[in-house]
């Protein structure tokens, strides 16, 4: 049994709680916010507290906050030497103040308010100084079900960046794709099939394997037509133009 | 029973082959490619031509060959008043001869060669001229499981420019996302369940709705460390600026 206190109210800290509730290998121990407002829900199920002088021991403490805040609340912890995470991709570990053990425990997922979360689809990147530390916080991965990866500071950084190219910046391709389609009075529902197979395929292959298109079929005749329909907003056609080239420099006959 | 006879060899056309071949709604009475080799391994199951004049009389000609060939390969068609139709998202009804009824029956998904393909995923743009010649394709879809779409060509020709953006533009993000995570030694596979995520969630949610991170949240201080990782990768570093703008755009606080 891990002993856990979660600090932060947002999606990630809302998420964790809910799945630590499932699994009888993990007990809450208490929830803290600055604000007892956002989690007073939840007061019949755990002990929630707005004070930092009101947190008891337990195994680890999670702060689920947002970026900005980690060092100044890892600052105000009146403790020492007991293990304190964050669940950040972009902060360093070295954020939190040494006074405590310190960890970073990310889920690199996307997370929404009103979405429920398998954490089995939630790879947990795990960091940690001390190898005891570092196994506290797999087994508390593996009690809710998710797959575990071990990375350092550099890794982790590095797999945010890339999970906002293939979260953001996709979702953000889907929503010109919206305003394309709605713009001629055509459905963007008729594009869900070939987004989904489009993230199904690149689970078996790899994108290099998986590019189709006229981008790299070099067929100047579409992308004249397209570049020509999309006249009318110099934003997306940029867009074009850059992912365009980007899909030529990686298939060759174009070079930097 | 509809008789239908295939021209071209192509991942389309194969799969279409392959669709037709499985449901007894549809016979496939010839399939004439200009060099028989790519199809001689279907010869058991198909009478396989590479002559037009071998031509027989069939409910529908599909011309599922490359965009350039549409307009030559229908002005060779030794036959007058029967439906002929191709299945490109981008070529004009019209550039099919006018000798014969015409239509256009287009997939909108990915075809790779290997991968099998559940036409229940695939949904078919169909556009033609007289309604008979409508029904009669709505009616092949159907038999092979497809949802079908009446589309005209100005909305084929934005779909079609749409699901380059959502399919080969964002093909192109994983292999950024592929580039950048092993440049530090980080595995892409643990990006594959956010990958899958992002396309699942606007199944449900519109895309503008689905929008979260720094971007969107205008988190300077993150965008700026995402931009000096950036910076051995000018082309990569301008695409990351290029979808933040767009993304700031949408959500407001930025005008064009």
């Amino acid at each position: 049994m891990i002993s856990v206190t979660i600090l932060g109210a947002g999606n990630v800290a809302t998420h964790l709680f809910k799945a630590f509730q499932k699994t009888e290998q993990v007990s809450v121990k208490q929830w803290y916010n600055r604000h007892l407002n956002p989690i007073k829900a939840f007061k019949t199920d755990v002990d929630i507290i707005d004070n930092f002088n009101q947190l008891k021991e337990a195994d680890l403490y999670i702060l689920a906050v947002s970026d900005d805040a980690i060092k100044s609340i890892s600052q105000k912890l009146p403790f020492e030497n007991r293990l304190v995470v964050h669940t950040s991709g972009s902060v360093s570990l070295y954020d939190i103040d040494k006074k405590n053990r310190r960890g970073v425990f990310y889920p690199l997922q996307t997370f929404s308010k009103e979405a429920t979360i398998d954490f089995a689809n939630v790879p947990l990147c795990i960091e940690a100084i001390k190898s005891e530390d570092y196994h506290t916080l797999k087994n508390l991965a593996i009690s809710i079900g998710s797959p575990t990866k071990r990375v350092n500071s550099d890794q982790r950084r590095v797999l945010h960046l890339a999970a906002v190219f293939v979260n953001n910046f996709t979702n953000q391709l889907y929503r010109i794709g919206h305003e394309i389609t709605e713009s001629e009075g055509a459905e963007f529902d008729v594009l869900k099939p070939l987004i989904l197979e489009t993230a199904k395929k690149v689970q078996e292959l790899s994108p290099y394997m998986a590019q189709t298109g006229p981008a790299k079929r070099h067929d100047k005749k579409t992308i004249k037509k397209h570049l020509k329909l999309l006249n009318n907003n110099p934003h997306h056609k940029a867009i074009y133009e850059l992912l365009t080239e980007s899909i030529q420099i990686t298939h060759g006959r174009k070079k930097l």
